[in-house]
């Protein structure tokens, strides 16, 4: 048959990122385009340990259904947690359990915005993000990003020219893709827009743990005395992706209605994992294990810098510092055409990077960026793809 | 704040169903009214056994990311089955993993439906696939159920009258809350007035292997020549619903959109609880294991029916017979109020039904009837909720 799609769905397709994995699935391809956990970031013995006691101890709660909102344990674990270590739980506010934190940027999206309802976003950010919001027939309108967080000009700018914005969605802690981190003060100055506009924000925090240098800086949640953030945690980059465990600490009254719909897409998250979650965080030095991955990536991002500095920067290629996360962002001389430098890149020196336009929300817009990750490959794969790059930046740049 | 929630969430509210279960968490009360699998039906020693083999063996690959179609195994292993087993697979199909057979429902209808688009469905029909539709702003018409499946002239004057009809959605086996199988020639008129309409099937088939007599009737999606029938199967109800691994079985074209969605929902199904069903289908006897299931779920249906005619016939309540599946649809004789039945029987009875009109398109239409539910209570648990129900009934009806 023919199918009419639905207006939302009529122009989204398969991620920019998706096609280029397809060239990875090549052995000769060395891949610096994932956004995966080091392999030696999961702990594995203690995670093989849990799960042999759940299924000796008390298999059918694992595999029973469970409840929508969460695994209640877990659930009121992570309530005390962030709110102890973070100070982001409101009075006022709820756990619910996602499967993954996809999900609550899906969700938030599903209970606050109509079709053609604006969705502010950081230039560039997410694609998952930006296609869950194309996926519900958000609109998305783009603020370019500074090296010390969104423009907060722009900002109101789009805030004041856009009356029908729901949500401003950003990655505050070393974005994806351009590793930045928003300071405290557009923090702040965030939360009172927000506040004067009457719109939601959706503080999405994957890497937030990821920290190699540098202080925290204090989440936009806690600085939430109405309701209006929606937090979305995830154990992805902490303890496992392929578990698919997130989570939104939100308002009571948002999270009721973003539970219905989550009912109606997987009814709960998996148990055995969420199960998995409480008992590594209860049972086990979590604190230590995050020591732990933080000098992993601490030191394949000082690999992946100390090799763009030498293979890249030489060729004019620059790159924006970061302190933390999994992802640099290089950016190519004015007049070198950036899609036909990954192209090659990928074609004739088996290096797989992500072209930076996949992260923007018009992708035909001009853009001179692409993404490294240096969580993914292993070191030297990182020194052999590199150095490739180093050769056609040479071969472009002469 | 005061949030502005969008259209279609507007009039969401947790379900009937959700309601009556918290009255189900005080112990006194007897529960007739879930819809779990039987603690017996776990497999759990052949569970264990795999997920320790796993994390011995290959713990990367269920710990970390993967990609959002499902895990490839798994994927040929259900096409294999499916087509040799139940002629379910066409040339131009393809399967999607889905975190439960719910997704596939919801991926569906946002695909398919823009906001006030019709989806037709069975009257009574689940409560979840309502919502999710709900969720995506279509608009629901519902057609009464007879003893063989849906009212066919009814679902034609449906379509006639509603040109944007995009799904049909039914659930053609043992039907939740019915009971009711669609007979083989419904299946087919059923399939010409979708192509004659064009719109789309949903085939929601999660109860199928749990017929305890009579003969199979084919799937609708045997039938399907051009793609426009969308499958949806699951392993909730023959290996574990916790876990959450549903599937659909679609034309590419279809599951290509569906998987954007999907990527923007949840990115992909735990892959431990892939891994399991795909070790389990492959190293395990399957098919005794469903002749199990059946054993277990037919004692249960015959203890629920004996009860049903000793303590609920003679004071006019009858039931509609069924075949397989996990519930009892019951009728309260004319004149009896069924909420009040229903509140009285939990409040006063401590026994938990689910009122029919939870099943409606519009909860305030009348209804005289209410669902039990056999596999989830144990033998004991049935026949006090029962005698109960009866002396209610005696009661009520004198």
């Amino acid at each position: 048959m023919d199918y009419k799609f639905s207006d939302r769905v009529q122009n989204l397709n398969p991620s920019a990122i998706r096609e280029i994995l397809k060239f990875t699935a090549d052995p000769e391809v060395v891949s610096l385009s994932a956004g995966n956990p080091a392999p030696e970031a999961f702990p594995i013995k203690d995670i093989t340990e849990i799960s042999a006691r759940v299924f000796a101890q008390r298999p059918f709660e694992a595999l029973q259904y469970g409840a929508t909102e969460g695994y209640g344990k877990l659930r009121r674990r992570i309530a005390a947690y962030m709110g102890e270590k973070h100070n982001l739980v409101r009075e006022f506010d709820n756990v619910l359990i996602t499967s993954g934190a996809q999900q609550v940027v899906e969700l938030a999206a599903k209970v606050l915005c109509n079709p053609n309802d604006v969705v502010i976003c950081e230039a560039p950010s997410f694609i998952g993000s930006l296609n869950s919001f194309r996926s519900l027939g958000g609109k998305l309108v783009g603020v370019p990003m500074q090296d010390d967080g969104m423009d907060l000009n722009a900002l109101e700018l789009a805030l004041k020219s856009n009356a029908n914005t729901k949500i401003i969605y950003t990655i505050p802690n070393f974005q994806n893709p351009s590793g930045i981190t928003m300071s405290f003060e557009k923090r702040r100055l965030l939360y009172d827009l927000a506040r004067q506009y009457d719109v939601v924000i959706v503080e999405d925090n994957p890497y937030g743990d990821l920290r190699y240098e540098g202080e925290d800086v204090k989440a936009i949640k806690s600085l939430d005395e109405d309701g209006r953030v929606v937090y979305a945690g995830s154990f992805s980059k902490v303890l496992s992706p392929g578990i698919r465990v997130g989570y939104a600490i939100a308002h009571k009254t948002l999270l009721q209605k973003m539970t219905v719909c989550k009912q109606g897409e997987d009814v709960h998250t998996t148990m055995w994992s969420q199960i998995l979650c409480d008992e590594y965080m209860g049972g086990y030095d979590f604190e230590a294990h995050l020591d732990e991955l933080r000098d992993i990536y601490r030191k394949k991002a000082e690999l992946m810098l100390s090799l763009i500095k030498e293979h890249l920067v030489p060729h004019g290629i620059t790159y924006s510092p970061m302190q933390g996360g999994l992802f640099i962002w290089c950016r190519l001389p004015d007049g070198v055409d950036m899609p036909s430098f990954c192209k090659r890149a990928v074609m004739d020196y088996k290096v797989a990077v992500v072209p930076g336009n996949a992260f923007l929300v018009d992708e035909n817009q001009p853009c001179q960026n692409f993404r490294l990750n240096f969580s993914t490959p292993t070191d030297d794969a990182m020194r052999k793809g590199v150095a490739k790059l180093g050769e056609l930046a040479k071969e472009v740049m002469k």
